[in-house]
């Protein structure tokens, strides 16, 4: 018995491209129209490319399905994972805009505690174009919302804030669970709003989620890549952890910064733990190196671009993460491929833009 | 037109003490009866010593004026602050308790969303009796709580949490701001619930506020040292920054952990920005060169107690701080004081403890 959602001023609406992976009709899209249908789409269609994903009317997209991803990028496509939602990166390296926002096909608009709808992709937005404060904690959390501020004793040489690159949105009601806490707690559903979005402090790691997330593809575009997942690998469902550790040491040796909380979304439906358990169980083990490895990880000076830092950190990865199991290689070959790839299609871009550009 | 507080059942009501600075009769315990009034208070009356505080009928407590603090330390009174806030951390000195509550006498009960009166007290003892979690980030929050836990991607070996050292709770009606903001944003209230409690990460350090803080005095009292402040020394209102300061410093080198968040209460008066300016000015630019000196400190490995730590720390304080100003040389000797006073009454505790409890 909600009201209806009011139309929104659609703010960055020609720079910011929606990235949808999916396997099915995007029936989800219905419930997002007031919100997305302004901006531009673009989906990744993962598994078998002659099944067709039927779109609702009305909105505008650009559609990649396996086929057009190994034509676009030839043999560089090995980078790109299938059957796993890692995929969403392509659409990431073909967007043309500065900003993007991700989500997945099984998450809903969500309400706030008044029973309004939330309008996620406005508060990412929100997010993003105002600062962020790594360098020192701020008790009463984000200081750029309206009623807030800096509080006593915060220094002011640090209240013009750093460049936010990443605005990691929440859930209810599924919350993102692994698969044994999904075992142990089936029912678990979180019906917490918290009112907050914070910056992750410098030094600090977290587990960024890929179903409600976006980020400044001209800050840190590059670092955004879910690495080798699902079909034919030994592990999934780190895709966007993966992307999440490889982000954070980039942005804090960077200066940038990364705010988590608002918005919320409605995520429907907890997927299969035993299933999970089986993409994730290397993974579980894994991570108690990895997560040590990223957390001693520091880079040279010289290391002034996303990608410099991103090859820097392809170097590390297979030295010092390729004992724990020879995917280590190959996932940090990947990561060279991806900047490659990255680098090819985006100079392009700009090549044509300029073009375009000249010839209007 | 809110119901009655029902009684609650007094947790730690033999461990914990709640300790209250004043220079005024405490009718605000009037409403903060049915939580406290199972705990045993000590007042630290701050100014005049020949002024009476009265207490309100039924509370348990016991009151120590100047006359009574200079008693009992002799020469090393000096270390306590007179004329603010700053002498709170007397009581916290002569306490016989595992747990200290303190809290301002402009602080009501506050109300969550739903209108019921909330338990500050009750609170911080969850947060106190619940693990923190300063090596990895939690997107959702405390874990510990109910309806929360760890997301996917947060390391198995880190979710045993470490013990929490301190609970810091916030503030609704007046935030807790400096002068120049209060100046620039006279009518700014602080509405905004914010349902969570969460550990400030390692490395991190944050504005710790007196006004709504308890801690364990077993695990991080010595650190809880208020400073320099008030009559006779050139800054007042960084008595809670320091303590916070030195604190944190602290509980990362010994794997303790500090959380921030709920509970709320109700603060209700601003104090005067004119006046708090002329307090914290050598404040706010001294902290530029304090905060980079706190965030550069690391201590020798064998500084495996709290004293150890803040004797350490007392030596950098004077060789780093100090040509800033002298003040800093005074305030290291204070540090040493302090920590003389703390092992003096809490060595001569035991003692009295295990006496009586031979003579019983």
């Amino acid at each position: 018995m909600s009201k209806p959602a009011t139309p929104v001023s659609p703010p960055l609406k020609d720079e910011l491209d929606i990235v949808i992976p999916t396997i099915r009709n995007l029936d989800f899209l219905e419930m997002w129209r007031p919100f997305f249908q302004p901006y531009h789409l673009i989906i990744v269609q993962d598994g078998d490319p002659s099944k067709t994903v039927k779109v609702p009317e009305g909105f505008d997209y650009e559609l990649y399905n396996r086929n057009d991803i190994n034509r676009i990028l030839g043999p560089k496509a090995s980078c790109i994972s299938f059957k796993d939602s890692a995929c969403r990166c392509f659409g990431f390296l073909v967007s043309k805009k500065k900003y993007i926002f991700t989500i997945d096909d099984d998450c809903f608009v969500a309400k706030d505690p008044s029973g309004k709808e939330i309008n996620a992709l406005g508060q990412h937005i929100q997010n993003l174009l105002t600062p962020s404060t790594p360098f020192f904690f701020n008790t009463l959390y984000d200081p750029y919302r309206e009623g807030a501020d800096f509080v006593r004793g915060y220094p002011f040489s640090l209240r013009e804030g750093v460049p936010t690159a990443v605005s990691h949105g929440l859930w209810l009601n599924i919350p993102d669970y692994d698969a044994p806490t999904q075992l142990v707690k089936p029912r678990e559903r979180n019906t917490r709003y918290v009112d907050a979005v914070l910056t992750i402090p410098k030094g600090t790691l977290f587990p960024m989620c890929g179903m409600n997330l976006a980020f400044d593809r001209e800050l840190i575009g590059p670092a955004m890549y879910f690495g080798l997942m699902g079909d034919g690998q030994p592990i999934g469902r780190y895709d966007d952890m993966w992307a999440g550790w490889c982000t954070k040491v980039i942005t804090d040796h960077l200066g940038l910064g990364v705010k988590t909380g608002l918005p919320y979304l409605w995520h429907s439906k907890a997927s299969n733990p035993f299933v999970n358990l089986k993409k994730e169980y290397k993974g579980i083990y894994w991570q108690e190196d990895i997560i040590p490895f990223f957390q001693s990880v520091a880079f040279p000076k010289d290391c002034t671009t996303v990608q410099k830092c991103y090859i820097e950190l392809s170097k590390m990865v297979k030295e010092k993460l390729s004992p724990i199991d020879p995917y280590f290689q190959k996932l940090g070959d990947a990561m060279v491929t991806w900047i490659d790839a990255w680098d090819e299609l985006n100079s392009a871009a700009k090549k044509d833009a300029s073009a375009s550009a000249s010839a209007s």
